[in-house]
């Protein structure tokens, strides 16, 4: 009997050693933060174990994410220092409501379908020159011949997130959420790519970030081409160095802010030509920014999308000039292409992979990701909105933590969801997804890892200045005032 | 790039030389109903992966449970000699049409509640002496007396089943489904426990089996006690001494039947000095029939259970005399009492554990499982049903049989949603939760699986008669005649 007690609490106690983060040794004062955010944590999950119904977070995101928000710890874990966003996309990172107020910019015209679901957008002095269904109308006129304003901005705002109430009968399936989700890019495609709005967008980006504590991005952009009225067209490079400028001036108007790197992420449904043209393009930017842009990847419905497996000799080729920070196994199928990717990925030594949630079915893949240390981009909420699994206690990162996976935190497209840039994710992942015996331990090395696993030339300044926040943060707990 | 096509093809074969059932080589005529299998379930996959909504599996089980019957595919997994069932609970496993049948036995009593939510039965000569909410009829005097017998059936009918048309909108969370789970049991307690009925109803249920390509069962039973006409009450000595002496007279009626063994599972939420009972009466059985009872093992919803770390003295006792199959980690919460089952079931030298549902979060125990061959008994169907994960590509048995885990299929309470024996459990694993590649090897190794690590003395009997079986059932594919 001895012996089975202590070969339990044994098993026990290697195995929690093994947890991302169980490395960390805390100190006096983040032991009491510690305790504060465990009893809240431990609250929260004892509340769901016992009655089920009542855990947010096994209910749709839509559902909860404003819930939660009133949480103490929620509102603990938005004023920790988060360290790096690795795994965001260009224009879905911002609220509709921000959305919405771009279109009360001036120039704006707007063209709906008949029946009103879809929209597109040009900013112009004139009349746009593309076909429309119905009829282009200047927004501002549109809006005050609608007679209610209200209601006619609650209508198009609809246009600028995938949130809906009855997200369970309309969003059936990956591919009914994804058409919603694309939907949404190319309604919004001209609106952002007004080259003031797309350098606003960028700039007003990232402020939101650094408000939810992320110290430094690396953004994912198609380098989609941008206008101006005077019917200037810009193509990607130009896009990049508006990347670039933004940053800088961002940098400028708040020095305690790393920046951004760029890596260029063009859409992966095409044919062999387009794809040599991408990479002329991204060989291109890199000859005139090398510190700005850092990697290529390939975006899109990944089951829907071309295998990476045809474009093996491009990429392969790619890669040695280039770093690669990969999508694959952003499905819940199981020996199809788009779950194959993950060999690809690694064979073509991406740096990072995106997503990975196929990657528990690998178990060599996952052996070869911890040996090469390949970092995995996991974005729960992401997950969980787009269909690949519904309660994010089962969403594959419990297992990648469990073993000290090299994981990090990242959150797709927040905006689209209407989700805080960081924060939702950080939350579900604490609360949902790891160990109930998961602590402030964790939390921390995911900041870290995102530090760790990022293009940043001079980690260690990262590092430093992410230690100073911490502390701060640690002490705000301490002494109740986050 | 030779390099990295080389690497891809390298790992992804020794991927899949991984899978359960790799080790197997099939003949020439496997190979050729292989390949018919296999067009068959890529033609299924393939359909799923571009239109995901028309995927009958990522439904819910019983919206697709009936329709998946048509497909040929299924069929031909319906005769596929399915080896053992190693899970299975007592008087869970026919359908509520064979419950509903048992109802117009003579001398039956029922007694509902107001509202009509819950029936009691009693077989009786005369008015049963239990206290009802309204009062005891006999059963064909109210079935007579309801003036619609068609309408009074199909309303009795659903005290039978837990299969509703708006599951996602009822069963809200685990414990809503329990709950009605559960129901059933208590509400037929007495149904079953008439001991002509309960002989009855488990011959029925090896029938049922046997008609579904199973050879042999090993049954969890709670040992209820029985009664009759004549006001005798009979303990669970008597109950274990029944199973026996059906077992063996089904035996004699289908010589072909390999026959059952008993694993005494009575209910996990009870105090230690009820456990104490427990081991004792256990123990009487064994004497009494150490060739029938194989092991012990405590059921009932996991989460809200007794943990089994509290039990763990007197489950240490009793594993020195008889086996434990120890239902562990049938849960989606991760560091909880529940989850961490699987820690006792591995310490205390289970031969297998009952789901395991919750293992993949578990490196060192997934290892020590191996280690040890304690097999899981992986119920896929009952864990969708009874809300652990929705879809079952998300079921971790993907990863289980991504890594030759020792895992075995098993149904659970197949009659209480409306399954076949084994033949769902097996379909659904089969297209859904294994790799697109995975083919007749994986079936036929869980088939083996079963075999080997049952409780049956003389397992080299059981393989060379399954041997003879799945020849015949390949050469009847090859032929068509399935």
């Amino acid at each position: 009997m001895q012996s089975v007690l202590e070969e339990r609490k044994d098993l026990l106690e290697r195995e929690l050693a093994m947890m991302v983060g169980n490395s960390i040794e805390l100190s006096d004062s983040e032991l009491k933060a510690n305790e504060i955010i465990m009893n809240l944590k431990h609250d929260e999950i004892q509340r769901g174990f016992l009655h089920p119904k009542q855990f947010n977070l096994s209910k749709h995101f839509f559902e909860y994410k404003d819930e939660v928000k009133k949480t103490k710890l929620f509102q603990i874990i938005q004023s920790m220092p988060k360290g790096a966003v690795l795994h965001a996309h260009d224009t879905g990172l911002l609220s509709p409501d921000y959305v919405l107020a771009l279109t009360y910019w001036e120039d704006l015209w707007v063209c709906w379908t008949e029946d009103k679901s879809f929209t597109e957008f040009y900013f112009s002095k004139i009349i746009p020159a593309f076909p429309c269904d119905t009829e282009w109308e200047l927004m501002s006129e549109a809006r005050y011949a609608s007679g209610d304003v209200e209601q006619f901005d609650a209508d198009l705002r609809k246009h600028f997130t995938i949130v809906i109430d009855n997200p369970n009968e309309v969003y059936t399936d990956v591919n009914a959420v994804w058409q919603k989700f694309q939907q949404y890019f190319i309604s919004t495609g001209n609106l952002f790519s007004y080259k003031p709005v797309y350098e606003q967008y960028y700039y007003d980006t990232l402020l939101e970030f650094r408000k939810d504590q992320v110290m430094y991005l690396e953004i994912r952009s198609t380098l989609q081409s941008l206008y101006d009225l005077d019917g200037n067209v810009f193509d990607a490079v130009e896009t990049a160095v508006t990347y670039k400028r933004v940053t800088e001036k961002f940098m400028k108007d708040y020095p305690d802010f790393f920046g951004a790197k760029l890596i260029y992420a063009p859409l992966k449904l095409v044919d062999k030509a387009t794809l040599q043209e991408y990479i002329r393009t991204a060989l291109l930017i890199q000859r005139l920014m090398p510190d700005f842009l850092v990697g290529f990847d390939l975006v899109g419905q990944e089951d829907l999308g071309v295998p990476l497996r045809e474009f093996l000799p491009e990429l392969a080729e790619i890669r040695e000039q280039l770093d690669l920070y990969l999508h694959a196994g952003e499905t819940n199928w199981y020996g199809t292409a788009s779950d194959e990717n993950l060999f690809d990925a690694v064979v073509l030594g991406a740096k990072r992979i995106g997503h990975a949630f196929a990657l528990t079915k690998h178990p060599l893949l996952m052996e070869e990701v911890k040996k090469r240390q390949i970092a995995l981009e996991i974005n729960v909420v992401s997950n969980s909105v787009l269909k690949l699994v519904q309660d994010p206690r089962n969403h594959p990162l419990a297992t990648y933590l469990s073993q000290n996976m090299p994981v990090l935190l990242s959150s797709d497209d927040p905006g689209v969801w209407e989700a805080l840039p960081m924060s939702h994710d950080f939350y579900v992942t604490f609360v949902a997804v790891a160990s109930r015996h998961a602590d402030l331990k964790l939390l921390k090395q995911l900041a870290l890892n995102s530090l760790y696993y990022s293009s940043y030339p001079e980690k260690h300044k990262l590092v430093h200045a992410f230690e100073i926040r911490w502390t701060k943060f640690i002490d705000a707990i301490v002494k109740d005032k986050w």
